[in-house]
């Protein structure tokens, strides 16, 4: 089969043709039809720190996909030929503290498809069957291909209370803009999202952002929003230690920061000021709640108030990933997906 | 000033003349614009068992209401003449462990306007300042006179999880259709609505009802939308045994119900297969949480997400009481509105 | 081997010799060396209307016990032949939205062993290995034998807040016991117990019962021990309509009643007064939360700060089984187990 | 009266001779018996950069404290002259968001005794009465005079989930000892405390704690403890930077950090692998929760489960405060307690 594939610990990826995998007796094997490009695939594109202490070339990259079930092994009994699918990337034990105290998400054992194992840039995937997740028949291909970073956005948005709450989303790429759209279906008051990019600052306003600004307008527009007082609760995408700093500043005293921005290095913070005696909590967001979040996405799917697709402003066949890959690099896309099959 | 008096222990109410009164240092008078009427107020017009029981005539009725402040006592600090208001109408001791610990809404000491003194049909009002909430300057009167009923159902409401929730709401009078636009506003994925009346099920269609049925097609509706299970939230709004039974019949395992309508004596309650072999939680609910309740309301009336308008169904003014009395009887009304001065 | 069967839809068990259980590739097969009688071993010995409608003839009975896993299934990783081993006798489907949110303990598709499929009154039982605990070192089997009564009673008290509370256990049969010990450990400020059964409050007195007092004093004692307000948290674990009344009565306004005792038929209940007035939570209390439960277990056990055994008060031989339901049928027993291997 | 005053812009304190408070309408004049001496005191002796910023002499210092009540306001009536009563010495405004939805300790508009206001450090001190908080019969002065130091420990420790859960305290100075005995008497299974003063290990140990040991064992302690998977919760008591480091090391996946000790300084932190990855929750704490903590602590001191005497090391006139503050600063001090009347 076709597959994208980092063959060698270096820059790029290989469009190559591989062995097809064989599923075990658990396992189920999926057709391929749309993929998410996420800024992890970009990292391994790029070979850079991260990527050299974590990946193991050769492997099929991609950790996002929805497709058709095509074959199920022996043991596997709610999923069947033909099923319409996506799945959770994190493949985790099941067995230990976290895995059975509902905090999978956090399992020290987790492998990541396209990241520890092969992932789904390809026309098929094995998957553990416990992994899959239904899409509803209304749900095109496309928009499953991006439940992934979609349930980030989930799990960061909606482990803070939302309904009626005055929201800061600093950083508007594809997940940050996804929370935006969660926040205003769950009923935020106020959702003021911040970005340097007039691009994403447009679709953070049509995922329904009641101000975008620049984020040298942020405090204004947050002390303006809320009697000077700051946000109940601040969702961090960007990883940036200005916004993460800003975001501390404009957190009303009490509320909420949700950590999801993967800052590149160490940085300075005054826990006296910033944290401690503002009494705020600040909550590290890994992955999706198995599976509450994946519930969440459904129901908010299917009520039909939450679109996603204006967070898809791109979309390749899988030759073109050099286009796609700098697509993201440019700062100017929201989700970006691979058309496969 | 012109006011409804329980006179005597006895059927109705009377329009009469009385003193205006006179208020405390801690205290502020407000000139009534327009007042709900609620179902208590039936109760204590015809005088019922609950009414003979706990009301001690005469004394002005009505405790739900807007106005203008006119006078406020030395010590009162942040309230003026001329603030538009409302007001929560149990007034607390402030002091026990209930009122220090956030449960303020279940003090033992409570006293209600119009119940266990002087209420709000009347042009002025004497209010506590710790109890006047205001208004933003682009809510009308009205709408800030329905707050106190409006705040039951965000009581009930949102002590719920309400994001991506299936809820069933049993009754639709006005705190039900209220409930109802709060869980559409924040993000419940499917609300159904029962009750007997097409009048109220049009409403509830009205304030965002995805489905609003007779009773007797209420476990149909849900279990389709729910594949079978139940669903997340019971509102119980009605009272009615036979809701209270099929609310529990149609919750999911795990669930919860939550209960506002007062059945009006004891009734058959299978707590093995009803409550413990389904392992739901039941929350009592009792009037407004002090004032965590009142920000919700704010913060959901500003994002203009949320409109009760439609649920006001009646105005009159006070001298049409036995009107404004019998439109409730009849079962067809939402909210009947005083409209004072 | 020997089990205790139920062979015909009548009263009684037979002892009888049965083929050793065989096991799946995901099971394991445990040699038994404690096990637990519980009240419901007594409902399907005496085959009342609930065993009746429940359970399916021949089957081995009984679901609590510990042993030594002999032999495990080829998918098998983390269970071990010679483990020392209890197990959540509770399988569910693993799959269901109950399962995948946490909310295991009330999958709809919950098999009971010893009531829906064979159970540990044996030599030997076949688990699926995603059930087994293991055991610390120093655990007695027959503390390990006891763990899901005491897992009820876990469950039970530790989904209240304790630390500091006021409490009141009405019904002091093992779990409830248990359940006194587990407040007594985890801070619990007041423990008022009550039961009509001398015996019973002598063993509520020592696992840690501030008070253990006839029902009909329990009322008196909850006044002088908060003020007349009522107390924090009821633990209902009798079943008793009249507890049930007086557990309403005497939590306070705004708290919280965990029911694990299971009426026999429907009782009349004053929703209006007893539970919405009040403000309070109502929690039905199924099996045990898979694991949450069981890692509280393990480390109340492993702190020493708890300890169960005073609760077990008779032990048997399995052949002695009609006197062991004797025992618990007296009212006079604590934890009655079986010495099997 | 007698009084220790912050008399100029510098060094040190006087003990002066200053005129008796007068109290307000909604005050009560308070005989100080015993106050305690913390490190915010020092911070204020020494005249450090955080004093020079927000003090301003003169003013009487010094915020814990407990005595008889002497004079009560005209508007006062749940407090009478011959109370024994302690304070809490956070003054809020009562009416902004925060004080009314139960955040009263991050108040915007706090006043602190002693701080911003005149203090304790007296033979008497006016105070609001809404901040007066009894002292049981039989709780002597000095533990009185100790709550709000006692309260910081209940705040940081029941916030966090503690029974059954493994917990590393950092830091054992007094606030850090009292939240050991806490944290044991309300069922932790495992407390590691660490120090690098082997006098306060010895304290540690004495309320409770399994295992103290010096910064550098705690990583071995806590692997050992937890399967080398971290502890559930962290108390962080130290404001030291490798302290704080370690407690992000510490805590296992998924657990809690609740921040207490303040950092002197801005330090580098690596969100990403500290936070982040781990999923782990920060909390921020202030004060004491009004009034919820000082409820709890009226409870565990009721329950005579938990003892703080211990805690006490030094006791001192008033006169003899530059040994009281020598005291502290030396780092072999528990609580320091004034003697006053």
């Amino acid at each position: 089969m076709r597959a994208l594939v980092k063959s060698v610990a270096g820059p790029g990826f290989t469009l190559s043709d591989v062995p097809e995998p064989t599923i075990r007796d658990d396992e189920v094997l999926v057709c391929v039809r749309r993929a998410g490009v996420c800024g992890t695939d970009v990292h391994i594109y790029d070979w850079d720190d991260w990527a050299k202490g974590r990946c193991k070339p050769p492997f099929v990259v991609g950790h996002e996909f929805a497709g058709d079930v095509v074959q199920v092994g022996r043991l596997v009994t709610d999923v069947k030929e033909g099923d319409r699918v996506t799945a959770e990337g994190h493949i985790v034990d099941g067995r230990c503290l976290l895995c059975r105290t509902g905090n999978a998400h956090v399992c020290p054992h987790t492998k990541i498809i396209g990241v520890d194992r092969d992932g789904c840039f390809a026309e098929y995937i094995a998957m553990p069957a416990t992994n899959i997740w239904h899409l509803d028949d209304n749900i095109p291909y496309e928009i499953g291909g991006i439940h992934d970073p979609m349930g980030n956005a989930f799990h960061t948005a909606l482990t803070a209370e939302i309904p009626g709450a005055t929201v800061l989303v600093t950083g508007c790429g594809p997940i940050g803009i996804f929370a935006i759209g969660i926040c205003k279906t769950a009923g935020a008051s106020r959702i003021i999202a911040s970005d340097v990019n007039p691009t994403r600052l447009a679709l953070a306003k049509q995922m329904g952002a009641h101000e975008a600004v620049h984020p040298s307008e942020a405090e204004a527009a947050v002390k303006r929003a809320t009697d000077g007082l700051g946000v109940d609760v601040v969702l961090e995408m960007s990883g940036v230690p200005s916004a993460i700093h800003q975001g501390f500043q404009l957190v009303r005293v009490g509320g909420r920061v949700q950590m999801l921005g993967i800052p590149a290095k160490p940085m300075d913070v005054n826990f006296a000021t910033e944290v401690i005696f503002k009494g705020i909590t600040i909550y590290g967001v890994v992955g999706r709640r198995m599976y509450d979040t994946w519930i969440q996405m459904t129901r908010f799917l299917r009520s039909g108030a939450f679109d996603p697709t204006p967070v898809i402003t791109h979309r390749f066949p899988m030759e073109e990933f050099d286009a796609a890959i700098a697509a993201i690099k440019s700062g100017e896309a929201g989700k970006v997906v691979f058309e496969i099959a």
